[in-house]
This record gives structure tokens, sequence and C-alpha cells, in this order.
């Protein structure tokens, strides 16, 4: 790392750059030991920002005295070609696949310009908003009011990650995720709470360790019985218990990252999707 | 599209399989006459997986009658061939890139799997965890406790977007984002809400089409004084008089996607991060 100049990298985009970024961060993850400057370029859907994206580039290329990486998502080639008058790495996510696409398949590629204009209006979008509004609705057990209409339920004590993950099913896979914590009452009972009975199939668990639990529970009430050790250790292990004993699924979230639990979870649930 | 049989495609990883999801839509999405079948292959990381996954391909192959689209993050050498005794339009995002970004990096990269793994670990990850629970915290207003920690604060009338917005700038980019709303009272002193004057820097408005917004509130509250056109009108106005005089940029969410929204915003903002 040490005699290795630092790269800039430029995610290119007409659209939003979400594409270019997510799959850029992905190859760039499997070299861990480079340093990388990061820069996002939405929004290039002209000669003019093209030809001062260009300018960036050289920018770049002389500060850093190396060959900026540009992973683009461009579709139009004049624009294309206006950012080639900078010199760098082009990677280049559409021109390299679209064409043995458009062979594969026999048709020509619409070569449209970012292709996120308009995704407000698709039943797909309007599907992840709905998601994302039963799921707020759906949050910490606020309501059971039409909870029969939820995907899944995410059951699991304070703090074990459900929000998070119940906003990220709703935002990435428009999956109504509503979650409800599991609490010292429902040990004492030893049952779950009475409104989840009747969805004993959409439920899903997550567990985490105990001393990260504790953890994360001193940063919200520091020196709370909530968050001693004992009583994080006492509450997993009654949950777990608990969860067995239903029959119902679940995942340590400890080192797992939201994308991860979702994936896994996706995995698990059928809800009348075809074949997801 | 009628006389073009319906492909399936796959999203192959050994990972959550989110990049190949990304980046396949984002080209399936150029061919909008076809019809594709879409299956999600995740955490593909043993060769007992990838030959089950093989097998759907060729199962998808003689259902379909044309050769499956399989779109690949795999970075393993004896999974992605054994992946190969389906017979498919095999697209393979690390394979195609990853060769000449090590010759232009001068280093190997690590070909390792899944990078998702570990994610939970790292910095970035926490900033969007933190970054979630703070937008969460500060949602509609809720409080201003520690509203200086926020890198943006939206505004505009209620049901103008701004929710999913702050969640999305929140588990995308980690963005700190808190959400006012701008409400009859606030039009009436025609000033902005008594806490907000400090963050003057920050705020950035939201603002959409009286129709849309009074369609919206129909479904929330229908035939109410809240979601009549003409008080829909009167506040869309209001809101953005005052935006307008306290110099805050706005953006029109009606026909934009959270994505593209939040990445005008990301332009717009600066706060203290390099380059972005």
């Amino acid at each position: 790392m040490d005699n290795k100049p630092r790269r800039t990298v430029f995610f290119v985009s007409d659209g939003t750059g979400i594409t270019a970024e997510t799959l850029g961060h992905s190859l760039l993850a499997q070299f861990p030991d480079c340093s990388f400057r990061q820069v996002r370029a939405p929004f290039i859907d002209s000669l003019d920002k093209a030809i001062d994206c260009a300018r960036s580039i050289r920018e770049a290329m002389k500060r850093d005295g190396a060959r900026p990486i540009v992973f683009s998502t461009l579709v139009q080639n004049d624009i294309i070609a206006a950012l080639h008058e900078g010199d760098a790495q082009f990677i280049d996510l559409f021109g390299t696949f679209i064409a043995p696409l458009e062979v594969e398949l026999g048709v020509k590629s619409t070569h449209a310009v970012g292709r996120f204009h308009g995704i407000a209006e698709s039943e797909d979008y309007k599907t992840r908003i709905e998601a994302i509004n039963f799921t707020l609705a759906h949050d910490d057990g606020i309501t059971d009011k039409n909870l029969e209409e939820a995907n899944v339920i995410l059951v699991g004590v304070s703090r074990s990650g459900k929000t998070p993950t119940s906003l990220y099913l709703a935002m990435q896979y428009g999956v109504k995720a509503a979650n409800y914590p599991l609490i010292p009452e429902d040990f004492e009972r030893n049952k779950l709470p009475g409104e989840l009975q009747r969805f004993r199939g959409k439920l899903f668990g997550l567990t985490i360790n105990p001393e990260r639990l504790s953890q994360i529970r001193q940063e919200r009430r520091p020196n709370s019985r909530y968050a001693a050790i004992e009583n994080c250790q006492s509450e997993i292990e009654s949950a777990q218990r608990l969860m067995r004993r239903e029959g119902i699924p679940f995942l340590d979230s400890t080192t797992r990252s939201i994308e991860e639990i979702s994936a896994k979870i996706l995995q698990e649930i059928r809800f009348g999707k075809p074949v997801y």
C-alpha cells in the first residue's frame, strides 16, 4: 500500500449512479490493500457535463500521478466519447454487456438514458414505497392493524437488529416487514405475544451475542439493568428457548450486515411471489 | 414481445447477490419489450450449491425453450466451472473486470468470496446503521435533540416524500437525514419552525404536485380537509413561498424516485466528507 499511488475512482452515470457505485464497490473490495478516493458523478446527461467530468478526471490524474478508474453506466455514445478525453481506465458496464445481450435476445436495446427516470411510476416502485410505509407503521409492535398483510414478522429482543433489517427488506425488496420485540413479560408467560399466534408461519427471529447486545444497549441507556450483561444473557436465552419451542427459524445478527440478514430471510420466506 | 420466448434470469452470487441484481436490473431495463422471470440465487459458496443451481438453470432452459441469462458475481473458479454445466448466457461481472483492474493496479485481487461478510464490522457499515437510527429518531420533527448532528434536514408539507427519502439517504449513503413537516401554523406565522432557524444551511425542501398530494392524502384520510385539493394547493403554495423566501433549495418529488431525489440532494449538500 505504501508504495502504491492513491487512485481516484469515478462513478459516472446519466442517472443516479447507484449501479456504477454498487458494482464498483464490489470490485474494489477485491483490492483491500489499495487506497481509493471516490467521486460520484451522477446525472451526466449532456455533453457539457461530460466535458466537465473529463476535466475532473484529468485533474485527478495529475494530482495522483496515476490513471483514475472510471466505472460508467453511460449509454449515449457521444457522451461516452466526451468522457474519454480524460485518460482513465474506463470500465464500461453497459457497453461491455449490452451488445452480447442484444445478440442473445435478438432485439436491439433502447439505449435509453437514465432508466431510473420513470421508475417512480412503476409498479415495483409503488410496492417498495408501500412496503416502507407499512414497515414504519409496524415497527416495534406499534400496532397489529393489518398485520395479516405482512410478508414477514421479525421477532427478537430489543436491539437485536429488527428495525434496520425490516427497513432494508422493505426498501430493497418491497417486502412488508413488521417487527415485534420479545420482552421479559413474554418470557415470564413463556408465550409469544398474543397477536402473533395467528401468524406463526410469517415469523422470523433475530438473535445476537450477549456481549454485543450489552454494548449496544449501554450506548442507549448507560449502567441500566436493561444493558447489564446478566440481563442481556438471560433475555437472549429466554428468547432462543421460546423461538425453538415455537418452531421459529432464527439467525444470529451479531456479525451479519442487514444486507446479509435480509438475503437469508428472503430465502426462508415464501410470500406468494413467483420463484424468489 | 409475443413471439419472443420468456427468459429466465438468474442472479448468482457467493454473497447477498445485490450487486448482480442491481447491474442485471439496469441492463435488462434496456430491453423493455422482453419478458423475464427472475430468480435469486444468493450464497452459492460451495460446489454442491453450484451444482444445484446449474440444475435449475438447465430446467429453466427446458421450460422456456431458450437459454437463461446468468448474472454472476462469483469469484471462485471451481464454483464458476460447476455453474457452467447449465447452458446459459453467462454474464460474469467479476471475471470480466477483475483481470484488467489487476493489470491497472499492479496487484493481484484477493479473489475473496462474499466480500459482504465482514461488512458488518466496517466503519462504513457502522456509519450507515447510526444514520438509520438517527433518521428514525428525527423523523417528522419528533425531536430536535442532537439536530446539529444532521447532515441534511428535509422540509416540506406532510406526505411530500420526506420520510422515505430520509431513510434512503441514511441506508444507502450513511447520511444523517432529519425531516420536519411544514404545517399550516408555519405558514400563518410565515416563518420556519423555530428549531430550524439555526440550521438554515442544512435545509433541503421537497415539494409535490397538488393533485398527486391530494391523492396520497385521500388514501390516508378520505374526504378530509387535509386531503382536499384546495387545501393541498394552498399548503404547497405557502410552503414554496416560504422556502423561496428563506433561500432553501427544493425539488419536486412528484415523478422522482427516492433514489433520484437522494442523488440530487447529495449533489447539493456538502457535509465535510471528501469530495462527494
